[in-house]
């Protein structure tokens, strides 16, 4: 008889239940988005929907409507009734019996949560400090998928070491991004970060940096950060939607400038924040 | 109310089953191994367990009693009685509301699967068909993880253009292993095979392989084999623990010497038969 074992219980295979033959469990086979509302206004539901396309389209899942996705999430939004939240949500090419090879028939899994989003106002107040970790992630980090056993590893190390977040370093000793976030300095009066290629997710918070500093007229770039650059860096900040801007004041122990958040970090913050109204 | 949604269902968040705050959905954050029965044997349980105990180790998850899975597979096998049965299984991290940083204190998941496997006697005296896909996969191969996209989009990839297998191909033109099995080449009468590095999975059947060879007197390389060096080969094969040797007679569409099973390929079948009875 085919036969599964949940933790001690024995069952008939064909007794399972889908959620149990997820291809999300056995290979990470799917792709998520996490976005916030400001006031009871969803953020860049857009910007986000359409990287949510092409991290489905880079996995070849092209059986999911767009349309039916935003009108979850804003179904699930209005439902929740939370004015600043957390939306994360994740869809799993589907269940079947585990096999490497996928049935372009399968049915999607779609899952949701909203949760309140507490503003940490100390935090962007105060700053964070971070410390390196090895890129291990894979070679498409430009797809936002449940591949993410890298990020966690990284983050607990992180953790180990007091620090709220891991800054991921490639094998040449530049930095990628951070483990949940995208990775800023402030250098010579410009603005330092990653280029987008196939090892950088296409932050949405980026994009939006991106912008505030172009509205304060700084100069933006897109080349990546070496590690001894950052130990420099006349200011430092990761970005990420659940934060947006936070500062980085200290990097490996080593005080970034005089240990408190940087004036051009806090002008793209206050930037940004018109943005969110 | 902070709610979940599952496919079109809301649902208060707290009212969710533990099954949907998985950590192996939201991050692959667990390890796995597949073994096999020849005729009501369980074959290399030690090994596979050993195995499974340095992946747990990896991630950092001290909380498994081997033992008690160990007890756990032989339960399910006997309770199965299928003397010819593929045992899959894995354990993950636990489940909780999803965050990167996790609770030491979580119970993992367990989950195991006893399936028929029909022995392939076809593909075995005829060989397969394989083509190359760059190897996209993490930096901790070495770690047999539930981080499987790279392995299933390369798959995909064979699938589409007739092949039973992809071998993965890093940026050097080195051969890693194949998407769900190990490579083999023979050169110049010698067994070629990549060491074992954390690009790597320590496969058991490649344990038996390199067994096998040492009883004929087959030299052994342990050499990352290029893509050339694959195309000229004398043969190759690959080796999983499904369907151990497998016969590989096309590589990128190129015959690999006349197109049938080698003969050193014939022996060390042979030769591993004698392993599992």
């Amino acid at each position: 008889m085919q036969i599964a074992m949940i933790q001690d219980e024995i069952i008939p295979l064909e007794k399972l239940a889908p959620v149990h033959l997820d291809r999300g469990t056995f290979f990470g086979d799917g792709v998520y988005e996490v976005l916030r509302s400001y006031n009871g206004k969803i953020f860049a539901l857009e910007e986000h929907l359409q990287r949510f396309a092409n991290s489905l389209s880079a996995i070849e899942m092209n059986n999911v409507d767009i349309g039916q996705i935003r009108s979850k999430v804003r179904t699930a939004f209005e439902k929740a009734g939370i004015p600043n939240a957390q939306i994360y949500f994740h869809i799993t090419r589907g269940s079947a019996p585990r096999n490497h090879n996928w049935d372009d028939n399968l049915k999607p899994n779609f899952f949701l949560t909203i949760t309140e989003l507490p503003d940490d106002k100390k935090v962007k107040a105060e700053g964070l400090i971070v410390s390196t970790h090895p890129d291990w992630r894979w070679k498409r980090c430009d797809i936002k998928s449940l591949n993410l056993l890298a990020n966690i590893l990284a983050r607990r190390d992180a953790a180990n070491k007091g620090c709220a977040e891991a800054i991921l370093v490639d094998e040449k000793s530049f930095i990628t991004e951070g483990a949940g976030s995208a990775f800023f300095a402030i250098i010579d009066k410009a603005l330092r970060t990653s280029p987008l290629t196939s090892n950088i997710l296409p932050s949405i918070t980026r994009k939006f940096v991106i912008k505030a500093a172009e509205n304060i007229s700084l100069k933006i770039t897109e080349k990546s950060v070496t590690t001894q650059e950052a130990i420099g860096a006349d200011e430092l900040f990761i970005a990420v939607t659940t934060k947006d801007i936070v500062p980085v004041v200290k990097f490996n122990s080593k005080l970034i400038g005089d240990g408190k958040p940087g004036k051009y970090t806090k002008l793209l913050m206050e930037e940004f924040r018109k943005f969110t109204r």
